[in-house]
């Protein structure tokens, strides 16, 4: 079979390797597809090389199918069509204790920290494993993971019926974000400098604006009567995405920040004493966001599944990422890791 | 009667005028006791010109006696003891429409936006009075507004039991919201560097740590078992507040921002999102804190006015403001405003 490989900055090449062997409580996977992430795009960039191992078979976002269980795995059979939650808790921690593994302070993010999806199959172990419901197909399941980050986004968001959300920036996340909050009866809109992005969205039914021409201060307030927005999510990673969260919130309205933000960034804490405004952090996921994905994704699949701009097969995987640096009307890329294995 | 008046940056004088008159809505009281807060400080400085009316009659720390009513009062007499709280809002605004009133968005705070408490006799709206409790005596009622904010802010946090609490910075807020979390079963230690507040704090049983000597947060690790603390409140106003308390936090704890930072501060963002923390803003307070804190100063009374530092009669204001500046060993400075009437 063969795998990508993230080899430095900007390299990416294949290595032809042997099947792993499932050992106990693993299974392993023949993956179908796997998404590029932007932490996928920022390992690429060699701004994780203190992280990452090289070389390394990165990706995390997938879809696939059991294709061999370990000795004692009975909860999965070969042809089970399954995505990963690619975290590994230790139990132990103090996070773990108070309940909160998924972000266990020894996190292993599977495909960061260890191996990853895009390679024809893979072993992982066998609790990670997440069922597709029946009807799914695979490649629009290669989704679950981002719709389960903006799922559990939502759920820092705590929405109520009738509330504005902003959502600056209209990349993936921001994508899934909107769609997901539009089932919750709420207003909508997506700050996003792209064209293409925003005529994407438009056409999926939700609201946009170019920051870059229009005030968006002032096109907030039009919209909300001057109160300015209950809920707003920073996406955008840039100082401006803050600043513009910050100042669209209304009295009491809460931050929820779903990029990073490698270095400090400084912040209108002013504006966080007067209006009473609150921030939150929101990180990966829980099982119930990736259980709730699957479902949404069965049941909306053919509407998401217009977010996948370009599909590559495993031996273009360096073309992919390629694609996603030049950006222009680029929302999602996968990688089709069923191609290849016959090396 | 005489009035103490701010007349510009490090300015305080006095001016002998008639004793108001209540109109219709409104009360005269007979000012007791007004404390001095951060707030007026910051107007000594000069650095509220642009929204203080020069001269300006500050202060809105007060207890006093209700001395005449307007025509239409009727649910209040001559002789009440009472505090004020110094807010008016509009009713009107998306603050007010959303229940948030004591942050309305045209938020009048007397003492800062119309004339004060340090004068012997003030007169103000009825409906900003609140009763004092019996046996709640009037020097120590004084309290009542810095202990207010203390209670909103730890509404605003969200304590549960057995939780650990950090406090940044031991002034008079700092103080009480520590005397006010003791309340509450929690842990609770307190960060100042002046070492008569930590002494004054220890003999209340206040736990605390100098953070010039000591690696505060290797301190709140070794306390914590690891975990950091769940909540923590930063009172001190400076960047290095901001940093220990985002530092100490635990994973999904929450910041209360309590003091005002004027400029935007570097945020560690990417701890916000690595441990999902969650940042709260407070301000002032809402009448059931007023409520609480005056029922909580009847009981716990003798204890609190320990954080009384000095009380300087109306025709002194001036030292009142130039022993704040001095610091050392000041924690409360109060003004007797009983004194000077005859003029």
């Amino acid at each position: 079979m063969i795998a990508a490989q993230y080899r430095g900055a900007g390299q990416i090449g294949h290595i032809t390797t042997e099947l792993g062997t499932p050992g106990p409580g693993e299974v392993r996977v023949a993956v179908h597809y796997t998404g590029i992430c932007g932490t996928d795009l920022h390992i690429f960039h060699g701004h994780m090389d203190a992280r990452v191992t090289m070389p390394a078979v990165i990706g995390h976002e997938m879809s696939g199918v059991v294709s061999e269980v370990g000795p004692d795995v009975t909860e999965w059979s070969v042809g089970d069509a399954v995505t990963v939650m690619p975290l590994q808790w230790c139990g132990e921690c103090p996070a773990c204790r108070a309940g909160h593994s998924h972000i266990c302070h020894r996190l292993v993010f599977i495909g960061i920290d260890s191996p990853g999806a895009l390679q024809n199959e893979w072993v992982v172990p066998a609790k990670t494993l997440v069922a597709l419901p029946a009807g799914l197909d695979l490649r629009t399941a290669a989704l679950v993971e981002p719709l389960a980050v903006a799922l559990h986004d939502l759920g820092r968001a705590r929405l109520q019926p009738g509330q504005h959300v902003l959502v600056v920036g209209g990349g993936p996340i921001g994508a899934l974000i909107a769609l997901g909050a539009l089932k919750r009866d709420v207003e909508v809109l997506v700050s996003e400098p792209d064209a293409s992005r925003r005529a994407l969205l438009e056409r999926l039914g939700v609201a946009t604006v170019d920051p870059t021409t229009t005030d968006l201060a002032a096109h907030v307030l039009a919209w909300t009567d001057g109160a300015g927005v209950e809920v707003a999510f920073e996406v955008s990673g840039v100082q401006p995405g803050i600043d513009a969260a910050v100042e669209a919130l209304a009295t009491r309205g809460r931050l929820v920040l779903v990029a990073i933000h490698p270095q400090p960034r400084p912040v209108n804490l002013h504006r966080f004493f007067w209006r009473e405004l609150e921030l939150v952090g929101a990180r990966v996921y829980e099982r119930v966001d990736f259980e709730a994905a699957a479902a949404l994704l069965a049941e909306q699949g053919e509407r998401l599944a217009a977010l996948i701009t370009a599909v590559y097969p495993l031996p273009e995987a360096a073309e992919a990422f390629a694609r996603l640096e030049a950006g222009g009307g680029v929302m999602k890329v996968l990688v089709d890791c069923t191609v290849g294995g016959a090396a």
